[in-house]
């Protein structure tokens, strides 16, 4: 038997538990920030993503074909253009500053690897018609929030800040290719290592450039000010810069971020803070998310220029960053119940469950008949906490045999006072 | 601005906030019934829908193309064959009975039209490992409490059952593609009406099979018995379409259901029970959603069959059945909280926000400053309850303003009480 297409997987129910609790961490975080859930259609005019998108992904990673009606097609490969096409057809109506976010699966044509699959889920969590700082530490705490909420700490993961005008006023070469190249260099540095990164700049710049580009990575935070007064950067990105340290320190967050002038990110769209998430762990120094302020991009799909800040996190890295933590284990508890059922009490144990459903607990049955040891062994298989059993003579005294799975205790619980003792006993489980 | 693909829906918040209440009602609902949720890739090999799904599906209706590396793919039209390749590839593993449920959006190139989009949103529930009366009734009181479960009643929907059997046994002739021509024709019966099916039948049957199919459909439910013991049909099928109900009414649901031996199901894959909920609006006299058992398909996949039964009901016919009748009104309740924000003190202010927002509380920030009554207007369009606010005065005093938008009445609230405050009176409102 065949499994799923390459690069993509299957959820069986236990994946999809894992995953149903991944997402629900995301949502309750984001919705506490007032951000709404949006979602769109899978399929996109091909055009929507031809020079607004990277040429890696319009050229070679989306999903492209010809509908039968002779349209051009893409399965969405990121959120970013269809959020910007919705949020211009109602740039009026709508009430700014927008929170919006949502959670969805994309495809791009990628050789499959550790953290990369052709499907994979992404939230986008984006805060538009705001220019302040006010707003890029938001988003910067939602990111943080996000992470905290599955149990992570500031040992386990960092985000590093940048403001992209820093790279563009300090860096300064007539040719725009080479400025490129170098953004692409820097890019790739954590991931090269300094040696190779100084070997493959001195290929594409002069001593002179290389100089000014090491003492570009130097740069502190602190220094910020003093750039500002030189003129090597405009003050005011300064001043925007440190005032958004300012707000993430008013709240206790300073020991999740950190200034670092080496996160360049490689989209030509964001022009102001950019950041990276990036795991703390020694063996694995990856970015889990990445993201920054495209005041222009909006501004393509529509009539005006609406800010907007935001980033993409993607499922894959994000279960591995969880998984390898032991954050978000499986609860593994037992729960709901499980009836068995016998022929000659079928009709009147089936109607007693469909009671205990209606009062909100859950409660599966045996259909198949069988061993009564056997259908214990299967009520324990599937996780559940009671089993449940009625024959003739619990019929005809009104009682239920209830087995709690956990303790092994028997209980015979009179029908009418049987939601009541399992709502009870399962409240007393937690 | 263009919109979206044609036949697809952008959701913006206020639509997503309906979709995610309709499905967790049907999450909810599934739950309760110990149903476990799966998810699959959006892109499946051709080949699983070959010789396996309908002609009309293969043939027309599939988004199909080539992928970058030459194979065949296809945007899933339908889960059946995912599900039954999942479940092929883990048999020996699963324990049975199986229960199983999804909610995926899937495409079809069609028409767009009432009801009918090209990309759709639909819960697939299958009850797989069991072929007892029990486990047919479960699957219909599923249906049934699904549809309860948004406030529905009988007089909302009916749930018309027959068992594929009995049309086969009772209406014989030698032409299997007779028999099939007839078995399309009773589908269209309900939107075609009596006098065109009768004039339809009339050119693909001789006078004698009219007859026959007319006797057809005159069976009622307490004939089943007789005509088994005359050997029209399968004894055991009439006992067990018989047991099936005995078991709807022992749960106090008969009044949802009804036997209608018109009820065929075009698909071939159906080999016992089969059903339609049917919204019972006279205006609007359609299937909501369709089903059945099918023991034979899962085996095509795997090496074994296994039996299963099952339904698909689709977001679209549900949200007009919903919607129609008022059921799950927009809650329009005004929550959470807005916070004014003030530039001097806007660190402050964010600071207390934080520690808000960790005990639950939903807290979104002003950013863009300006007129304290615009302010207020904002909060009050984007529905929140309570706005806050906090001036040079109430930071050195320690205090929150609090204005409860909903009855206007405002309160100074010592900071360290805010969030105890703000909780009581969230749950006072509910």
């Amino acid at each position: 038997m065949a499994g799923p297409y390459v690069g993509t997987r299957d959820f069986y129910p236990e994946d999809m538990r894992f995953r149903s609790r991944m997402f629900g961490v995301l949502r309750r975080v984001c919705e506490s920030y007032g951000y709404e859930e949006y979602s769109a259609p899978l399929l996109e005019p091909l055009s929507l993503y031809q020079s607004k998108s990277s040429e890696e992904i319009v050229g070679e990673q989306v999903y492209r074909f010809v509908d039968r009606g002779e349209r051009e097609v893409a399965i969405r490969p990121e959120m970013t253009p269809t959020l910007a096409r919705m949020v211009a057809a109602r740039a009026m109506q709508l009430v700014r500053p927008m929170r919006w976010y949502s959670i969805e699966n994309f495809m791009r044509y990628e050789r499959p690897g550790k953290g990369r699959l052709r499907e994979f889920y992404q939230l986008n969590a984006d805060l538009m018609g705001s220019v302040t700082p006010a707003a890029d530490a938001e988003i910067l705490t939602l990111l943080c929030d996000l992470l905290s909420g599955f149990g992570a700490t500031e040992k386990d993961f960092t985000i590093k800040i940048s403001d992209r005008r820093i790279f563009d006023s300090f860096v300064v070469h007539p040719d725009k290719e080479v400025k490129r190249a170098i953004g692409r260099l820097l890019d790739k540095r954590e991931k090269i290592g300094d040696a190779a990164f100084t070997e493959e700049l001195a290929k594409v710049a002069d001593a002179k450039l290389q100089a000014r580009v090491h003492d570009f990575l130097k740069i502190r935070i602190e220094d910020l000010s003093a750039l500002g007064e030189k003129g090597e950067i405009e003050p005011a990105t300064a001043a925007h810069l440190q005032e958004t340290f300012a707000l993430l320190g008013a709240q206790g967050k300073s020991a999740f971020f950190q200034f670092d002038p080496g996160i360049v990110r490689g989209f030509d769209y964001y022009t102001g803070l950019i950041f990276e998430a990036v795991d703390n762990h020694p063996d694995n120094r990856r970015a889990i998310c990445g993201g920054g302020r495209y005041d222009k991009l909006l501004g393509l799909f529509g009539k005006q220029d609406i800010a907007a800040v935001g980033f993409g996190l993607g499922d894959v890295t994000l279960e591995e960053f969880i998984r390898v933590r032991g954050l978000l284990p499986n609860a593994g508890e037992k729960s709901g119940c499980y009836w068995i059922l016998f022929p000659e009490t079928c009709a009147q144990s089936l109607s007693i469950a469909s009671v205990l459903r209606s009062k909100g607990l859950l409660v599966e049955t045996s259909l198949e008949g069988g061993k009564i040891g056997k259908q214990f062994e299967t009520a324990d298989k599937k996780g559940r906490r009671f089993a449940l059993l009625q024959g003739s003579e619990e019929v005809a005294k009104k009682i239920v045999r209830v087995k709690d799975l956990a303790s092994a205790a028997q209980t015979d619980v009179p029908e009418k006072e049987l939601a009541d003792f399992l709502l009870a006993a399962s409240l007393g489980a937690q």
